[in-house]
């Protein structure tokens, strides 16, 4: 049984804070949050035991689980270590659970306290957010990512293992660079597309009532992701700028691909990419 | 209670059939499809009582539902329209369920039968198909479409209002163009955007495992559709020519104008994309 303290008390951190107490992994919960308004929530909604200092945190915890946007994640995770490296803590382990891992593995490569440091990414989420988003079983069956697990120290990774096994997530280990790269196409291009989905519906549908009218089952599944909050994706697609891009472009080319059959009324040509995209069945059960 | 003939035995016209008959609308049930091994699935699962030629279902049947696709639609809504005027019958219905109008609305405008004809299109579906996906509920709660409905008897109208309230669908009034314009936005572009995203990944990801590991809730959304079938698709966007190509286009400008946010790492702008996206929740619920 551990203390598990959670920098930002958002959907993420709350979720992770829900489970790892009913599940019995943290016998003491403690948080923090730089919006007063999210930690007293998080208090609360019974998510952590107490809201405290980021140096409470630390010195409280055993594992602390940096849940911030990527743009303040990779400061906050600096300045931990740094607290490690100070306190003299050899048996603490923090880790982040951010959407892009390349440059974040660049900034802390040279630390000091780099082994206590576990690069983590939890595959799981909601298009909400805030500690009031925070719900049980969201990362159940889900993939997570340990990213440059040989950069850690062996008894840090598995004090995370534990952790993710108690969240029952399926664990898959890859390093940053590769992360980043499969994370653009699973993920990241997918809020792109529905955010652009979005927008043209918006800009065009300028009468909402048929939109509410007409949205059917599909439509509402393809442009979910499109309600998702500024301030987590507008860092991840600037720190995974270069693959972001790269798919975005292989991903226009594909539309284009499509337009010009429609404009052409090629049939065939439709069949063909319509059939092929249905392979996507086999991967997805 | 009426006999209500099918002709296409597949999702639609099969998960219309499971609900007619259980709430009590249909007395009797026949159908008849092209493909012999639906028509005769359709008979085993009950979605029918007896599989019948084109003709008997139409001599017998007091509403007759045409269920094909697109394509296939116009010319079977001529002929069915033809046998009600050799056959003189003034009191039954035919309708279709078509995801595109104004075609269809176009070859049947001089019909003499043609205010027997009721224009709908019944905004529910799965991405799945044939006669062994036909599901109960699946129209529930959901919006259907009636075109021109002015060029339609009222008696055919009303009787047509009368099915689609059994199967608690919401009906919503328009002519076909603007049904095709519409349906472009909110529904056949969602489509086109789900292929292209998984013809991306498809094309890049060549190690499946990592899709297969890495597919969070998010992209299985988004990518749901493209799992659609290319028998229904190909003549939906060719169909609804016009209204698609711009449609994509207006998406294209908007991925690119990401793309160039992106590119620029200009953080403001990406910003303003997505929250301009995010009022998309405001329509939905």
């Amino acid at each position: 049984m551990s203390t598990v303290g959670i920098v930002g008390l958002g959907l993420i951190g709350g979720s992770m804070a829900v489970d790892l107490r009913a599940r019995g992994y943290a016998s003491k919960l403690v948080g923090t949050d730089r919006n007063p308004l999210n930690a007293s929530a998080a208090c609360r909604l019974g998510l952590v035991d107490r809201e405290v200092s980021l140096e409470e945190c630390v010195s409280e915890s055993d594992l602390i689980v940096v849940s911030v946007p990527v743009s303040a994640a990779t400061d906050m995770l600096q300045r931990i270590l740094d607290m490690f490296k100070e306190g003299n803590y050899t048996e603490k382990v923090v880790i982040d659970v951010c959407s892009t891992k390349a440059q974040i593995a660049e900034r802390l490569k040279y630390h000091p306290c780099r082994k206590r440091y576990v690069a983590t990414h939890p595959m799981a989420g909601t298009e909400h957010c805030g500690p009031w988003a925070a719900m049980p079983g969201l990362f159940d069956g889900r993939a997570c990512i340990i990213a440059d697990q040989e950069e850690s120290d062996a008894s840090a990774v598995r004090e995370v293992e534990e952790m993710y096994k108690t969240l029952n997530m399926r664990i898959v280990y890859m390093n940053s660079d590769s992360h980043d790269v499969h994370t653009a196409y699973v993920s990241h291009l997918s809020h792109v597309t529905s955010f652009a989905l979005a927008l043209t519906v918006l800009d065009k549908e300028k009468d909402e009532k048929h939109i509410f009218d007409l949205a059917s089952g599909g439509f509402s599944s393809t442009v979910r992701l499109a309600k998702s909050n500024a301030d987590m994706w507008v860092p991840i697609l600037t720190q995974n700028h270069d693959n972001v891009l790269q798919v975005m472009d292989t991903y226009i080319e594909k539309m284009k691909a499509f337009r010009e059959a429609v404009a052409s009324y090629d049939e065939d040509k439709i069949r063909e990419l319509i059939t092929e995209a249905n392979k996507i069945k086999k991967i997805l059960r």
